[in-house]
């Protein structure tokens, strides 16, 4: 059983979508993948950082799941990172209505002793300092480190995410930030010139329209599953990077075609997060549904053309 | 061999694109299909009309690819279909500059005798009654007929395409337009509606983002082929329906699961189409490189999860 330690919020979302809105709900980009990864056989490890108003009943359901949780510090009279969005119509653009930084703002990671010697690392969507501080805690090179991130980074704190892309393996990011990172509008140069920066694999994230995985010369296409309906956006990505590094955890392979596999895994995963709000399919998700819905991946892509 | 009857337009395009522009060169929907469809093993015939402007070059060219041409009519003193447009830096979105409809006002279809049996019809973007007239004057029931249109005809003749699409087996359609025809917005939902319309088999195109094909319960999609650079969408559409219809009529399947194989291989050669202006890399394109990108195909999408 492969270890995998991953970094990433754990903390309260608000959440409106044209279908309703939440109150404060469990969220951060931690507690999604961490709940996408526990679908495998892995030990996985979240660290992260809550305030003292976070509920115990969240942090006994991370541990429920069997992910170990002793890397999330808990600041006494703190108060929790708290995100608050409004998705639009098409569900393909939110606008951001609050952003409480909170204990984030102070956040120095602690890696669990237990934990710095995992081979998979998975790097949430966070300040690039405080992924290269969980790296520099590592005892042992990890098999595989993946990086997620985002444009705010990009506008933020470029230079600290050009130095973070240099130590890792694999890049998640999404279409737009993909062509605002290299300045190329063609997906196939942008992962290109993103490959000079440091990853060996880019996943570009297409959101409905799939993702993409480029190595070299070498490129796997993954659609989204087409649903009735995308009830809440919100912690698809940070599924996809679970289900994506949680397999390739359980696996213990991280060849080009191991992580074909692995993004059909966390395309899987993430078509399920999107049904309901927040984390609430994630948590009453089932082995057998994801098993008998990676079947409808099967039927919805593979072919039998001879040549 | 199979025979497949094509109707659709024979015309002159003028195209700006970022990449350049081009003065009248060769276009027109009957054209891009009939090309495409030229890749496979069948014998074709384009229904359609040119004015005495249209050079007898662009008819030899189509009878050099074996598409019989009996029913092209030329019209004495006429002046062909032209259309020109410019597309937008995204190439995902263009602006019409310029549609002389000409000859093609009073377009009266007439199918050659030896095509009135043909077992495959691809009933090209055109006037729904003009389609129309193609079915009404087959004398055998073809074993699948494909239709494709476009919003153009929903705004102006909703009532004549509602008829037709009665009619057919297969829409061919783009995502927009499929939203626009079913009033949904998920696509899921909107092929759901499209099928109580008549066609059994539902085919979405996305462009850049794949084609999806429904029926029933079932679906299948197909990525775009991930590209350095599109030089030129026009006629990609067109292509991809050529070659959808052409791999039907060479294997004379029309199955489900055949129709996987038919969406890959439209979607293979509407990844050459884009490469350069118009017809110019559908005219050079050999069916060595056709093959070759096939594999490519294969590589993007397949993946070996055991269950």
């Amino acid at each position: 059983m492969s270890k995998l330690l991953i970094v990433g919020t754990v903390a309260f979302d608000a959440i409106e979508t044209p279908f309703g809105k939440t109150d404060k709900i469990l969220g951060g980009a931690g507690t999604f993948i961490g709940l996408s990864a526990s679908f495998f056989n892995v030990e996985s490890a979240i660290v992260s950082v809550v305030g003292e108003d976070f509920p115990q009943e969240y942090l006994d359901l991370l541990t429920n799941k069997n992910i170990n949780i002793d890397g999330i510090e808990v600041v006494p009279g703190g108060k929790t990172f708290f995100w608050s969005g409004r998705y639009h119509n098409d569900m393909n653009s939110r606008d951001t209505l609050a952003t409480e930084l909170n204990v984030l703002a102070d956040f120095k990671p602690v890696v669990p002793v237990a934990f710095q010697d995992a081979e998979i690392v998975m790097l949430g969507n966070l300040h690039p300092l405080v992924q290269s501080s969980v790296l520099d805690q590592l005892t042992a090179k990890p098999k595989l480190v993946v990086l997620d991130t985002m444009n705010f980074w990009m506008d933020c704190a470029l230079p600290e995410l050009l130095d973070v892309m240099k130590r890792v393996d694999v890049i998640t990011i999404n279409d737009e930030e993909a062509r605002q990172l290299s300045g190329e509008y063609s997906l196939v140069k942008a992962a290109a010139k993103i490959h000079t920066m440091g990853p060996k694999y880019v996943v570009i994230k297409k959101g409905e329209h799939g993702a993409l995985l480029f190595h070299n010369k070498d490129v796997f296409f993954a659609p989204a599953l087409p649903l009735e309906e995308v009830f809440d956006p919100t912690g698809a990505g940070d599924t996809f990077a679970g289900g994506f590094s949680g397999y390739i955890a359980q696996s213990g392979d991280t060849s080009f075609e191991n992580m074909k596999n692995a993004i059909i895994h966390g395309s899987n995963l993430a078509s399920f997060c999107v049904e309901k709000f927040g984390t609430e399919r994630m948590v009453a998700l089932d082995k057998e549904e994801v098993l008998s819905r990676l079947q409808q991946f099967k039927a919805l892509t593979q072919f039998e053309i001879s040549l």
